[in-house]
C-alpha cells in the first residue's frame, strides 16, 4: 500500500500515516493539493490530510478540497501535536522563525512573548521549516521533536503551543466507499436554501427524527458572498444505513446542494 | 473620537475606520491584541478588528479575543478586499512574497500558480508587508492598491485573490452597550452541555420559538480537546428586546456557558 502525504520526512502527517499503517510505503509531496492529485491519478492508494486541529480549528485548504475534488474520506486518524522550537543557534541568535501557517498560529502567544522584530517565514510543512532552519544559526523552526534529530537541530524549547492539549485529526482519502462496520461516521457538505429563518433548525430536526447523532457541524464561507455559508456536518452512521438514508431524503426539501464526502470507520484513538 | 486599528498606514482596517467615521483620529498598532488592549485601557475610544472574510472565514485571533477579553462589539463595517501584488522589482526578480497570513490564504492559488521555490514571509499586516517590500526589488507584497502609492511600489498584478468577490467584515469594539435602534444584531458565544445528541437542535428551537433570525452560527474549538466546540451565534435583535431576553432564558437549561459579546446596529453596506 502506498500512502501520499505532506513532506519532507518528519511531518505530523507522517505520524498519522504510520499510525494508520506501519508497513505502508510513504510518498511525500510538497503541498496538500499534490497529495490529493496523487490519489486522483492513482499514483498512490491513499492520501493523508490534516483536517482539524483542537486549537486552531479546521484546515481551510482541506475543507475546500473536499468540496472541489471528487474524492472520499475513507478513514480518520488523530495525532497528538507537541511543537518544539528548533535551531542550530542559540535563542539570542534567532532573527527568523519558520513554520507551517497552522503551527505558527498554534504558537501565536509563544512567538509574541519571546520574539520582537523578527521575521516570520511560512513553509509548506513543519519539517520543511526544520530542513530550511538547518542552514543557518539565525533561523529557528517550529516543528516536531523528531524533526530535530532528522535535520540536526537543537531543541531550544518544548511544548510551545499556546495550550498544552493539542491534537490534529487527519482524514484518509481514497476512491472507494468503505463497507459498513457498525461503528461508522458519515461526512457531508450542504448548502441551505437561501435565507429562510429556521432552516438550520429544520435541517437538524431531520437528524433528530431519525436518531442520528451529529459529531460536528461547522459553517464555511460558500465564497459566493459574505454571509452565505456551507455547512460541513459529521454524523454517526454509514450512508448505507436505513436511518441515514431517510434523513438524507428528509433534508432534500431544505437544501439546494449536498455532497456526501465519505462514510468511514470512526476512530477516536489519540 | 480616537479609533485604534492595525497599522501601519494603508491597511484594510484603515479603510474600515474611515468608512465608520471619516473625521476620527486614527491610532495605529502593530497587532490585533494591542488594538484590543488600547480599548480596554481607554487609550482609544474604539477599536476596529477584522472578524470574518468571505473567502477564508473567521479570523481566529479576533474570535478568541472576544471570548477572552471583557469588551463589547458596538458596531460592524464591511469592506471590499482587492489584493494586488506590489514590488519595486519585476515579476522575474521576486524571490520573497510578504503579506498577512489571511491575505496569503486568500491568494493561495495565485501564489501557487505564479511562484515556485520562493520564500513566503508573514507580516503583522498587509501594509507592513508593503513597507518591508519597498526595501528590495527581490521582494513583493500582497496588499491594497493604496499601499502601492503610500510605499512607492509598482502594481504587478491586480485582483489576485482566488475569487473575485471578496469582503471582510470588521467589528467595532468599545466598552458600552449601544442603545436599541430597531435594526440591531446581537452576538453571543455559548457552550452546550456536553455530548447530548440533539442539543444544538433544541438550542436553535428556542430562537425559532421567539421568532429570532440567526444570521450566523459558527463552531470554534473550545481548546478543551478535539471534538469540543463553542458556538458563536449572531442574531437579529437587541439584548434588551423582549423576545431576545426570552430566548436567552430558554437556552439556559441547554448550556453551561454563555457570553453576550454585543448588541449593535446592523450594517450590511458593502
Amino acid at each position: 500500500m502506498i500512502i501520499g502525504l505532506l513532506g519532507p520526512e518528519g511531518t505530523y502527517s507522517e505520524k498519522a500515516a504510520i499510525k494508520l499503517d506501519t508497513s505502508a510505503q510513504l510518498k511525500y509531496f510538497i503541498d496538500l493539493e499534490e497529495v490529493i492529485e496523487s490519489v486522483i491519478t492513482g499514483e498512490v492508494d491513499y492520501g493523508i490530510l490534516p483536517i482539524e486541529n483542537s486549537l486552531e480549528g479546521s484546515i481551510g485548504i482541506t475543507m475546500d478540497a473536499l468540496l472541489e475534488y471528487n474524492i472520499n474520506i475513507i478513514g480518520e486518524v488523530i495525532v497528538p501535536i507537541r511543537h518544539c522550537l528548533l535551531s542550530k543557534g542559540r535563542m539570542e541568535d534567532i532573527n527568523v522563525v519558520l513554520s507551517h501557517p497552522q503551527a505558527l498560529a498554534q504558537c501565536h502567544k509563544f512567538i509574541r512573548a519571546n520574539f520582537k522584530d523578527i521575521k516570520v517565514q511560512t513553509t509548506g510543512s513543519t519539517s520543511h521549516a526544520a530542513q530550511a532552519a538547518s542552514s543557518s544559526t539565525e533561523m529557528a523552526a517550529i516543528a516536531s521533536r523528531e524533526s530535530a534529530e532528522k535535520y540536526g537541530l537543537n531543541i531550544l524549547a518544548d511544548d510551545i503551543q499556546d495550550y498544552r492539549e493539542n491534537h490534529t485529526r487527519f482524514v484518509v482519502l481514497g476512491k472507494h466507499i468503505p463497507d459498513r462496520t457498525g461503528n461508522d461516521k458519515t461526512s457531508i457538505i450542504i448548502h441551505l436554501l437561501r435565507d429562510r429563518p429556521g432552516a438550520l433548525h429544520d435541517l437538524l430536526g431531520e437528524f433528530v427524527k431519525y436518531d442520528i447523532n451529529l459529531t460536528k457541524i461547522e459553517s464555511r464561507p460558500s465564497k459566493m458572498g459574505l454571509g452565505d455559508y456551507l455547512f460541513y456536518i459529521d454524523m454517526e452512521g454509514h450512508q448505507q444505513d436505513g436511518n441515514v438514508k431517510n434523513a438524507f431524503e428528509g433534508i432534500k426539501k431544505l437544501i439546494d446542494q449536498v455532497k456526501i464526502i465519505g462514510s468511514y470507520p470512526k476512530n477516536t484513538k489519540k
